[in-house]
């Protein structure tokens, strides 16, 4: 059987322990492709660069074993130029991260982890966003490397349906500690700003931006009760962003009469 | 009654002839208070600045009848800003735009304007983003002022959904042959990527990222078509990206047992 293509970025950098956790893992399962940013693009979203310049640099030697390049712009952007201009095909996987911090309930729709994975699957390429729950640059990510392998395996394996790609978040606990696999929905959270006032030199006003993040559900079913409860969760996530529920509601307000 | 506390932003900056064509409209309506990018950042999507600092500066005078600021950061920040340090409360309304051209379709996703509106809707605030298929910095808004009252008071009265903000997006027609106002879901479109590949002077490789929207959804329920037909879209939006359908099939996968 041919080795699948795997095309691994993240938003942490190219140089991240995260993503070389994951290019180690991604190695033992095809032939890898990184194509990452060349600085942090934590919490970038699913921003991309259209009024500025993008580079791109092959930071790998000619004869090493995975082919790397860094760039200067996005998450979002990487997925984009690693098919287009280094691949010039679909690669048969594409894996975000391991993302140092969590990215699971609403933290999703801020994530570059996320975002690159949704970019790939806009792209019809199935995806998955690796997240480990521990900000340290330091983390210890053998502890989860194997329940990244079972998923990506079974990812190769099963393939997704179009439209569909993979948040995977993985709990700060010792391999052995943790008690499986679950298939989540994405928990109803938010976080509660609170910013960091502070003045220049100069005195003028800055603010550093802060928050607290408050779970507001209760459901057992949840990404953020699975971590709590040390599970791996894996909430299948779309780009239908449309609130089909509300359209029937919608339809008997009195838009198209005249007041 | 009591006049409602609208909160204006975009992000194509607080001097876009579509922000100020917003604001007055908002006028008629409520109490405006107008917090906006001091820069254009489109395409943005819900990037979020955490790694420097945020400026925000009063930009109207002490006496004028609409309290402006401007903020260094991206429309996701504004929101932040304007709710926890210059409000000091939820508005009963956050208003986006008027975007210099489309977040129909797939464009919800990197769009600025749409993020802004997101953010709010997390936060509980009613939301509504506006986008005018335009790209001319000198569009023509006055064309399109009725409906976004219209769509506005109806919002105001009725309210949204929690969790459900609406994308409204509009043709760029003269405002008799606007056809009415449909209520639709978000087609299935992706932009293909083009990378305009140059040189600088000193000879290094560089990229500009353009694309070509291509529409794949031949339904008459998307907003992509009643666009094309004449017709304003008005698409409710959710955050939670979860793709429940996809929740029982995963359940089907070999996570938990031993390779």
């Amino acid at each position: 059987m041919k080795k699948p293509l795997i095309l691994v970025t993240n938003d942490d950098g190219i140089s991240a322990p995260g993503i070389r956790a994951l290019i180690a893992v991604m190695s033992e399962l095809g032939e890898v492709v990184v194509v990452a940013p060349d600085k942090p693009q934590s919490a970038m979203g699913h921003a991309i660069t259209i009024n500025s310049t993008l580079y791109l640099n092959k930071v790998s030697a000619e004869n090493a074993a995975i082919t790397e390049y860094n760039c200067s712009g996005t998450p979002v952007d990487c997925v984009k130029l690693a098919v287009n201009e280094i691949l010039h095909r679909k690669p048969d996987l594409c894996v975000s991260g391991i993302n140092h911090g969590s990215n699971s309930s609403i933290n999703v729709i801020y994530s570059g982890t996320m975002s690159a994975a949704v970019e790939a699957g806009i792209e019809g390429i199935p995806a998955i966003g690796f997240s480990l729950l521990d900000y340290d640059w330091n983390a210890d990510f053998e502890q989860i490397k194997s329940f990244i392998r079972k998923i990506t395996i079974e990812v190769i394996k099963n393939g997704l349906p179009e439209g569909v790609v993979l948040n995977v978040n993985l709990p700060k606990l010792p391999e052995n500690e943790i008690k499986g696999i679950k298939i989540c929905r994405q928990a109803k959270a938010l976080w509660m700003e609170k910013f960091d006032k502070r003045k220049t030199p100069q005195g003028k006003d800055y603010y550093w931006l802060t928050g607290e993040f408050v779970n507001q559900d209760k459901g057992e079913d949840t990404d953020e009760w699975a971590l709590e409860h040390g599970y791996v969760s894996v909430v299948p996530v779309h780009f239908d962003m449309t609130a089909h529920h509300m359209i029937q509601q919608l339809n008997t307000w009195n838009l198209n009469e005249k007041n």
